[in-house]
């Protein structure tokens, strides 16, 4: 992988374009001449118009669908922030590659590709062909002591996400779904959260994989001390990454980039995931029309972030948990909106009367 | 078909029974035990715990899905109510038995039977093996000038969607979606939500299949009109059928009822399926154990029928299309909640620790 210094990231930034929108006029009057009242598949026509955007064509298609997984450690884990150990996070990229989580059974239910990065766990792996070995540390520091990581581990983690959009596209990929795993990265999300939407950190902070009403309250003063100490610059997401960030959060803005940049659509999943799609947007505000959204997860910041992008989600199930697992839903309501797209009867076919009265 | 009379009605009403609630401990015990933290699932564990009680076993199931789609006419729509002629719902009919429609896509991208019932349009279809006959009549009276049908037309109506039940059980189809078709049926359901939700009719009234301003006027006037000339009797279900409904919406009904007679789960759709659903509910209040919800339609009534059967949707597509259009997305969301629940490694299995701090 070449080593992307910040003036390359510049100029890869620099080269995104938005999406072009001579497409739009020719699907929305494909979808009027379908037998249905005029607009009445909402959000399935309008996804199905911003895939067009996306993949430049009137004929936008899903066939090959990747879910990535990007997994850290974090130092502020050590603060008592999270219900669980952080010994945890590798013992759950071992559960992806034996395909025993929650995400191994979503992607071969929805028959998407799964691909696990290491991108900071605190665990030395055997050799595994399933797992990208992308490891910056093993872990990010603790942030209330010190900057969570240095720049160039944040240039880093932007450049493995930014690689990883590339091999997509080099592998054909239609879609991706942008999943985490990271014992703690609530926290990390939440002060980064507070910062890009101008919050008050209570207002951002939930309880991540179920903490305690006491724990909560930790987290929050945590988290309110550590930004104080670390004082980012919110104009500055490369600096907002480095302070208060996570290695599996640069590496999802850095996706989110790449994804804008090969003209790859991507999807948000929870808290974390839409945290660093939110940061790629502050490096380059195309991005989020690269984006698509998915669930609403339980944690409260989630849907500031979602604003932010000027995004809806279209389910709510009540998660909370990460991997891709709220986001590889969008897929087959994507999938289904295009063979609606392509297959439905035109009112003259069917000889169904569309004069309206 | 044996016909039913009011007494045979309540006499199976009266044997609908309550799911039982001995595998509720098992099913959540085993989920407890997979790894992710305690109930991040959310809804998708509800689900599977509901879908357990239905099916009364700790290994619930979907293999064979089906959707109904219920078609009749309306007399209302002579009174300028939708955008559409009423000659739209045969010619909807044959473009279902064409696999024209959206629900005919969808139906074969989520791989489901579809079974089109005529309940009351108002055309002679050629015979079809793809469509059942239950023409009550060709299409309701207009309930503005009469009652919108006869006690025994009202009855027989829900006598179909209780036949459809049973046919559905001797198939071992393991759940069903509710779909119609029908020009002006929103007028009919707005008239019943009023009267079942206790709601103003402007405030349950909405644009159908997207009338304009001056229309959604006439027919909340219309509708307004009507009610306080046929004055249903708000706690008799069969009345408010008889007085204001559609054959289609009593079909739902009485397909809901026979679903909880059956034990056979059955998914929302829209604003027409639920009001039938929630006019099942108010024959017999068991029956909102046995349904699912779907999404929430663009039809402001829907989200109060929804309050009254105590759910909350899980989807907002933003759609008002019908034909089990919106419910048919909660059948892969159900059918993955079933694979996580068989496939997930438990913590010991994958050595993960799940001990909590």
């Amino acid at each position: 992988m070449g080593g992307l210094n910040n003036m390359d990231i510049n100029k890869l930034i620099k080269q995104i374009s938005p999406v072009p929108k001579n497409h739009i006029e020719a699907i929305q009057n494909q979808f009027n001449n379908l037998t249905k009242p005029l607009g009445s598949l909402g959000i399935l026509e309008k996804f199905v118009i911003k895939l067009g955007c996306i993949q430049n064509t009137c004929s936008p298609k899903i066939q090959k669908k990747r879910v990535y997984v990007f997994a850290a450690d974090h130092g502020i884990a050590e603060e008592n922030v999270s219900a669980y150990p952080a010994s945890v996070t590798p013992q759950m990229v071992l559960n992806f590659l034996n395909n025993g989580a929650a995400i191994n059974v979503l992607t071969k239910h929805f028959n998407s590709e799964i691909t696990v990065v290491d991108v900071g766990v605190n665990f030395d792996f055997e050799r595994d062909s399933k797992l990208i070995n992308k490891k910056i540390a093993k872990g990010t520091k603790n942030f209330l002591r010190e900057p969570a990581m240095s720049k160039e581990e944040a240039l880093k983690s932007l450049e493995i996400g930014f690689e990883c959009a590339k091999q997509a596209y080099e592998d054909k990929i239609d879609i991706i779904v942008a999943g985490e795993m990271g014992i703690a990265n609530t926290s990390s999300s939440s002060a980064i959260t507070s910062l890009i939407c101008n919050l008050s950190v209570s207002e951002v902070t939930g309880r991540g994989t179920g903490i305690s009403d006491n724990t909560l309250k930790n987290k929050i003063n945590i988290i309110k001390e550590a930004i104080q100490k670390r004082a980012p610059n919110i104009n500055n997401p490369l600096d907002i990454l480095m302070k208060v960030g996570g290695f599996e959060i640069g590496a999802i803005a850095g996706l989110a980039l790449g994804c804008a940049y090969y003209k790859i659509a991507l999807v948000t999943d929870g808290f974390i995931s839409t945290t660093g799609i939110a940061l790629a947007n502050k490096f380059c505000p195309y991005v989020k029309q690269y984006i698509f959204p998915s669930h609403s997860s339980v944690e409260q910041g989630h849907i500031s972030l979602l604003k932010t992008l000027d995004m809806k989600p279209i389910f709510d199930f009540e998660m909370r948990l990460g991997e891709g697992t709220g986001g590889i839903f969008t897929l087959p309501v994507l999938e289904s909106a295009i063979d609606l797209f392509n297959d439905m009867s035109t009112f003259e076919k069917a000889n169904v009367d569309n004069k309206l009265y």
